[in-house]
């Protein structure tokens, strides 16, 4: 029995390849992750455990995929890179996105247990994702500049919002003390009022999280007299600093590529 | 601190909805599953457990979205129909498909230990997904004959592939016996050599998992007397039969709606 | 010399292919019409000569292009309708769009002096055009329909508005008096103070111009004996009728066709 | 009458905005030009007077859309540069490609007539059209190479294939005679059967048309003593010169532009 007959309704599948030469991003998300962090009892307002769970997500992706050449992660969600001159499934926008959130989403339940011993996950997570491109290194650095305001406005909110909370103010009253306010309000209202030195809080909460490959001196064996022989290799690193000034990306040329080619010096 | 300095690059994102008042199939399908398959010992040609997990995550993704209305099952592949009106997620491809497969993807490591309890799943699977709409029911229909005549066309010949290799023929001996023969021949082969009869084999193997919901007459609450009450009550049922000829659609008319408003009579 | 080196950059050409098996509407629309009808002397509120040149530019399309099975006119606006089978130009939007864009615009130009044999073209005119795809009959006839109603209701304003403007009332005062009425007052005003009819203005002005192809009796040539032989031939007709009702498409059935097949049933 | 009921008939059209701070390109191309030529006469290998009205439209095109900041023809074709930071008309592919295409068009009728006084124009002639992202500038400059080099192979073949076949060739010996030749082959031909130097044919020819805006000292009034005032004036001027080197756009530095913005330093 030939299939042939039906297979016409192949060509209802339109092309969804994205832009050549550009920067690709995969952004992902936790849908109703509101109710995700109440049902798991997440701490307020950072819960560093599912950071690093996100974190240890996100490693899978650059594993599986060699072209995911940098990751940023906050709260619940997370933005990879892929290499501008990347080919990899044809750049086909739902193959990029649909590869990445599901190995995302699988791991996050396979890797519970490690940073939520005592408790079992409830019911399966889902991500929403989107794939952007960006035509230019500075655009995309713009992006990811984007990203780490956001961690940083956000963080800084709910910090305040939690500390009021917890120490006793209804939710409405926290709003009502914050909303509309400058950094300054806020860095001196958790200080004064909470002891809290907003700069000392852990990066990771205040930078959110880059991933990506970095050669790293790495013992590969040791020798007989007991010497370690080191080698350079390249490892996947996850940090928690600022991305928005030239400094890393200076110290870390490889992320973005300095080649030499004419078509990469746009 | 705001953050408009850098959000222009909001506007690089592009929409990705998809036509109104047409069916949404977005199809999913295992990556790597060859191997994925190996690692876990699935049994040749077909492993029962794998399959009914992949019901299982199936019935996650009906239960979640209420719009979809019918998905089919196959191997490491599902389909999921979206009702034609739905405008769930502003219909966004990449919305759509990032959720299914997510969510199927972290309710497979979820709900393997159900299935699987006497191995412990080795490494987090992932899975592809597409969006494709289809214009009209008879379409739709086809798009959903053309993947269970695949179910059928690749069942037989894996049976008797592996029936061959499973008796002590080498995977190329076992390959040049069937390639380009037809159905008579595999089942022939199967009956004399085997004694398989292969329309006797279980459906679930021959015609692949159907997923919809169903009115079904569900015991409510139980009379002082001992007399049950039962109600109709909308279940999510999974069969295993066939949807080529028109017999199931008649059977089951709510799921491809039979609205006598002059939109849906195209 | 080849030209393989930059030969990549066709790569950056993206797919653009409509829906299979919905209609293609394509739809101009005259860029800065209402300077062009200025400079050039055009009647208000209609000017039949330009709408007749609008239909002779719309004959040109169908008679270049088979698969376009109906067009509607309006003002300085067109609808192009191509059959739901149709593959041409394998349904590429830019490419569709800017062949009918451009053949209708060179005919515009090229036919002007039959139209205005008093007047030269002042400058060339341009239209924008866009592609939309229809999954079903009934809503390509809605969209049909809602062109034809915008046909009614404007030219019923303009109508009004121009009657008062002609008969010395300022534009603000011509506004203010229509803005907001009912079909009902506009009427009224038309009948009692200008003792127009509304329903007895040319058809060509209230229902706007349809565009399709009728078998009608041609004679084909004339016997020696002087009698005329007539033969069924297909020719492009072009009529002022209402398209919302059933009447028009019952009358013609071949338009949107009524193909037996399983596949167009729906 | 609300026209409320159908409405929802616009919500099918889809987006097609193009990705920002890309360079647009519009190529548009004449549609069955092989048969307009012969129908009009053109000289082989080329008519510089229909080439030249190419040059006219292309004109009219930057003129009408200040943001097209570079255009090069060749044969029947042209293409159009749009600013990278244009956001003219949203970006939407249809509308871009439309406004051009017809403008195009319409504008070759008009201008027929300067340009072929003798020959009355027998029929509307169209274009196809489609829109392409280029996201930098040595992308681009590859892109225009591209044509430029396609310009002179074309050429080159074209001018020994009519040379050939004016001096007696058929068709047929003529294409044997130069097809998989080198360019030295053909030029050696061309010199020692027909004592044509390829590289004194007119650059319109072999380099094809450029098409810009170029600051030029003009003169603007003439004093009373007769003294002219010149001031320097932003001009569309067509040239005929090597666009592959850097020379040129070291020359133009305006065509692409040399903001020093961060943003377009990419």
């Amino acid at each position: 029995m030939a299939n042939s007959k039906y297979e016409y309704v192949k060509s209802f599948e339109l092309s969804d390849a994205l832009l050549p030469h550009t920067w690709i991003v995969i952004r992902i998300d936790g849908k109703g992750f509101t109710r995700f962090s109440q049902v798991h009892g997440f701490k307020k307002p950072n819960d560093e455990r599912a950071l690093r769970l996100m974190n240890e997500c996100a490693r899978a992706v650059l594993e599986d995929l060699p072209d995911v050449c940098f990751g940023y992660g906050v709260s619940d969600e997370y933005s990879f890179v892929l290499k501008k001159t990347s080919t990899v499934y044809q750049r086909r926008a739902s193959k990029l996105v649909s590869i990445v959130v599901s190995l995302f989403a699988a791991t996050y339940v396979m890797k519970w247990d490690q940073y939520f011993p005592d408790m079992k996950i409830q019911y399966a997570p889902s991500f929403d994702g989107r794939a952007v491109c960006y035509p230019s290194d500075p655009i995309l650095r713009d992006y990811l500049s984007w990203r780490q305001v956001d961690c940083h406005i956000n963080n800084q909110y709910n910090t305040c919002y939690w500390s009021l909370v917890q120490s006793g103010n209804s939710p409405v009253e926290a709003q009502d003390l914050i909303k509309g306010t400058l950094a300054d309000f806020k860095n001196e209202l958790l200080h004064s009022r909470f002891g809290i030195n907003y700069n000392e809080l852990p990066p990771i909460f205040r930078k959110g999280s880059l991933i990506f490959r970095r050669k790293e001196e790495t013992v590969v064996k040791v020798e007989e007299d007991g010497v370690p022989v080191k080698r350079l290799k390249s490892q996947v690193v996850v940090t928690h600093e600022d991305l928005i000034k030239d400094a890393f990306w200076n110290e870390n040329p490889s992320i973005l590529g300095t080649a030499g080619s004419k078509k990469s010096q746009s």
